[in-house]
């Protein structure tokens, strides 16, 4: 056995099932039907007793059923997500059963325009009907069923496959237990449709394409090169290219002065285009890039959080901030959607500088999130006895903090933060951290919690550790979520580091019935002594830094809260000056004494309510 | 007469000049001669006796002759920088005499492949040679020589048309006196030749191109469109194709499942590319992309800073936030490049979400700054006599503020600033505001000036004043800066509102023999007693915010400054505590009796220097 095979799933192979036969075919989303219909697929792992470990993997527009492994001893390349998939990886094979299907309308083995038409003895051509993303997901859940699982732990995708994900979701959310739709979109935007249709019109305007039956005769390579081209530049990012390519020209120093290809770039994009004539079908490319320009999950259902209203999976989106094509903006739609209708999400928006393809070439730091989300959902943090996960382990810290910095930190506001926070309850906790708070809280107070973390590595280390984390600025606003989404949000230490301090609470006292803010007293005595008779902004232990080097863009006092909550009609439900020293409250002269001051506050009832 | 004629040059004519010999034939950068040239252009208002008010308009890609006014009484359009050009508008053909000339290359008139090669009494096709952009400049030099123009007031250009500004001012840099160049770039990055290159594909590989001999059959138009299509892509930004189509259908409310175009965005691609086919020449789109593709600025001089070396004009350089064929970073590095050269150039990055089209969309803006920065360069700031120009009424101060608000707040700042400052020094105003400080320096001390503004509406105002000035957020760093390139910085009441003030000075005392900072002062009686006694963070006339909507982001006092140089080896030249009262230095007790301070500070000299 060859060595690249020790963490590989090994020799695979692609299979083959009819789901659908001829004399009782599918109804697509266009009306028309379809009939018989082959799946090929794979699967890797095996199904636990319980038939509770089932992963389902969607590809991308031009993937196949081939996730990992060979298919022969000499094989050169693996499967497309070797990486992630395999026994010890992220998606573990050795817990899990993985099961990954070649698409409708492709040409690797399920039914496709490339296949004979039984109807015509030739192959289908263009008279292959149009299918959507619903109708793939159709076809694996008739895979499925002939499989005999009726759970799936996980759907995963990435671009396509993450819309094919969501769609599962949506047509089928009693048999998903998590969702992970990673580089994605609920639908395309004009840009997209618009590369998209270009692409196809190259094809179409193929002196070879002929109608779309080319078959057994030239094909209409220039086209299908030229769309493959015009895909390719969307999926890489401007930086990578410009690092990758930039001006460089393949064989000369000197210009050629002629139209031959001479900039590295465009050798690359004719060896990509060439490549792919070799590999893929020109009908194939029409129908599956028409499928994407067609997917709108909002559509269907009039909004997107009604589309998603019976969806009660954990999700998991992910998105990478140098992809311009399924863009950041674009996920984060999908999760306010998600959190708006009360549902279980977590958002990633991982940095990369590669572009749409950043969802095939990050394994690290998606691993780290689909190893930890997965292994969540498979044995939920509620369920756990205290003992890290096995793939905890991989996560990653910000350089210098330890797990449990934060938590120290936070420590002695946990147990005032904890005291106002009744058992049960929903909680929103505002600058997450590594998720010590949330952690604690979720053991001792059987809360359900959320975290928000602008840090990407915090962000990652929560879901590690089983949280439903959002990764995003609390600064950009809650506007998505309905009113009293949750029963507190904690702003532990973060209120004098916002910008704009006011909106933030005003936001938090609208998504939560109560706010417990705390944040260091600059009216205490050393500060003010410190200004007083030394003439110098405050430094000490709660104030640590130089004036010029301070995270905290704003010194507050007790007073000064205080007015602020009358002014903005807030309620003080509670507050307790703390002096650090003694850990205990100042119960005098609390503007004075105390370093630092914990805050319930709540809104003022409609007094009519 | 046509009402439209009214503020327009009116009814217009191409005239055709030759410009090169059959029997002298131009030598192109490819090594090969091209002769005879002809060149197609036009010219509005009237040149001045002294020859002093000439303008050449450079025009991009699928451009012409044609900028302003109409061929024809009854033409529907006039021509394409209608907007900007005109009497009484940005380009004033009341006051300049403007040029513009076809590129070589083109198929409007001016030679190229579209013409008969008189060798073969047949159009040239593919045996047209391969023209640069500075083939182009030297067509137009030859045209002016022509015309008897031995001086341009200014050059002006937008994207390709910009390659040929910045080529003008490196190739006949005496000839200059300023450059305006908008959405441009020195160099095309390898996204912008990859998209290029898809076009050319898309041409050479349509089946009646015929290796660019299709001259009197049928033209390879599916190949031209689909170059236009994805040109026009990037064109456009995603927001705007986002608005302006989104997912709409064209026709039907419900797909139509098939492969015809159906969302508007497909129509609207057709009908450009269509409407392209009609006006442009295949092989004429080749050569000019090309051309672009090979520009290449610093690589004929090593670098950028060496190309434009001789340049001695003043720069005005203009990006679009949302143009990503031709970024703002690409025109920032132009801007850069220039001020390590010691050049005079401005700078605006105008907000806009219209993509690179921009430069033809935004007339208001670039009018503004187009009239201010000629008028100015025309009659320049140190020559006038107080009275405002008649154009600097068109520009737009941010609502609520009023010209001289900056100034009002800065006065006091004024007189001790001015002292500090030697006359006919070089200085660098960072947070330059509407430029009045700059301006009454200027007058006062004969000073060199700069203006550093963050604010696009305070930009345009500084330019539209004659002011130079680059539109840049100073915590981003001036390393491209040589050491010592100012004599004097000036921070006015800025220093506070900074993320990281530390690196701001520090980065400012390296590019400025001299630094002044002024700031308020946080050690003054009234913002200790306020917090010794009341309690409170401070609020007075000099720091009147609340403590959660304050922009300042530090609080600092005399002697947190005074240590601050301390620890950073920051020599304190001067050092005026100022109370505002009496608007008089505080003699005694500064860090408690000044409300507010202004700082000299120098690095200290290398004792062995």
């Amino acid at each position: 056995m060859d060595d690249r095979f020790e963490n590989s799933v090994g020799i695979v192979e692609t299979k083959r099932m009819r789901v659908v036969e001829e004399d009782s075919p599918l109804v697509l989303r266009c009306g028309k039907e379809l009939g018989p219909i082959d799946v090929a697929y794979e699967t890797y792992g095996k199904l636990s007793e319980k038939k509770d470990n089932a992963v389902l993997i969607c590809h991308a527009l031009t993937g196949d059923a081939h996730v990992a492994g060979y298919h022969k001893e000499n094989d050169r390349k693996p499967g497309w997500w070797e990486d992630m998939v395999g026994p010890g990886k992220a998606i573990d094979t050795n817990k899990y059963f993985v099961i990954c299907s070649n698409v409708l309308g492709s040409c690797y083995g399920t039914t496709g325009p490339v296949e004979t038409n039984p109807k015509t003895g030739e192959p289908y051509g263009l008279d292959f009907p149009i299918v959507t993303i619903a109708d793939m997901v159709e076809v694996q859940k008739l895979l499925l069923d002939k499989l005999g699982i009726k759970e799936l732990l996980a759907v995963i995708g990435g671009s396509m496959g993450g819309m094919q994900v969501l769609q599962w979701t949506v047509t089928y959310p009693e048999m998903i237990k998590s969702a992970v739709v990673a580089a994605s979109t609920t639908k395309l935007g004009a840009q997209a449709i618009a590369f998209d249709a270009v692409g196809r019109h190259a094809i179409l305007a193929d002196g070879n394409f002929a109608g779309g039956r080319y078959h057994g005769k030239d094909t209409p390579d220039n086209g299908l090169a030229i769309a493959r081209m015009i895909g390719h530049i969307t999926y890489l990012s401007e930086e990578s290219m410009r690092h990758k390519f930039g001006r460089e020209l393949r064989e000369n120093s000197e210009y050629s002065y002629d139209f031959d290809s001479e900039f590295s770039v465009e050798t690359y994009l004719d060896y990509q285009g060439q490549r792919f004539v070799e590999r893929f079908d020109a009908n194939s490319y029409l129908y599956i890039t028409k499928a994407m320009d067609y997917f709108d999950l909002a559509q269907e259902y009039g909004t997107l959080q009604k589309g998603f209203a019976n969806a009660n999976c954990r999700f998991m989106v992910v998105s990478f901030t140098s992809d311009w094509l399924f863009t950041a903006q674009q996920s984060e739609e999908i999760v306010n959607s998600l959190a708006a209708g009360g549902k279980d999400v977590s958002y990633c928006n991982i940095y990369s500088p590669y572009g749409h393809d950043a969802f095939l070439l990050e394994p690290i730091t998606l691993g780290a999130i689909l190893s930890g989300f997965i292994g969540s959902t498979y044995r939920p943090l509620s369920e756990r006895t205290g003992e890290p996960e096995e793939n905890e382990t991989r996560s990653a810290l910000p350089k210098g903090v330890k797990p449990g910095d934060h938590a120290r930190r936070a420590r002695v506001d946990y147990e005032l933060i904890s005291s106002m926070i009744d058992e049960g309850s929903k909680v929103l906790d505002v600058g997450a951290g590594d998720g010590e708070l949330l952690t604690r809280l979720i053991a001792d107070k059987g809360v359900r919690g959320e975290g928000m973390e602008l840090n990407q590595d915090m962000v990652v280390h929560c879901i590690n550790r089983g949280l439903s984390v959002v990764h995003r600025d609390i600064e950009r606003g809650l506007s998505y979520l309905p009113t009293d989404t949750f029963d507190y949000a904690i702003l532990s230490k973060t209120v004098q580091t916002l910008d704009n301090p006011d909106k933030v609470i005003r936001e938090l006292l609208r998504v939560a019935k109560k706010v417990i803010v705390s944040f260091p007293n600059f009216g205490h005595w050393r500060c003010r002594a410190g200004l007083m008779f030394r003439g110098r902004a405050p430094r000490n232990k709660q104030l640590p830094f130089r004036w010029y080097s301070s995270p905290n863009k704003h010194f507050l006092t007790l007073k000064d809260f205080d007015e602020f909550c009358r002014e903005q009609d807030i309620q003080v439900e509670k507050k307790i000056p703390l002096k650090l020293a003694s850990r205990r409250p100042a119960r005098f002269w609390s503007n004075i004494l105390a370093q630092q001051a914990v805050y319930l506050t709540s809104k003022y009832e409609n007094p009519a309510g």
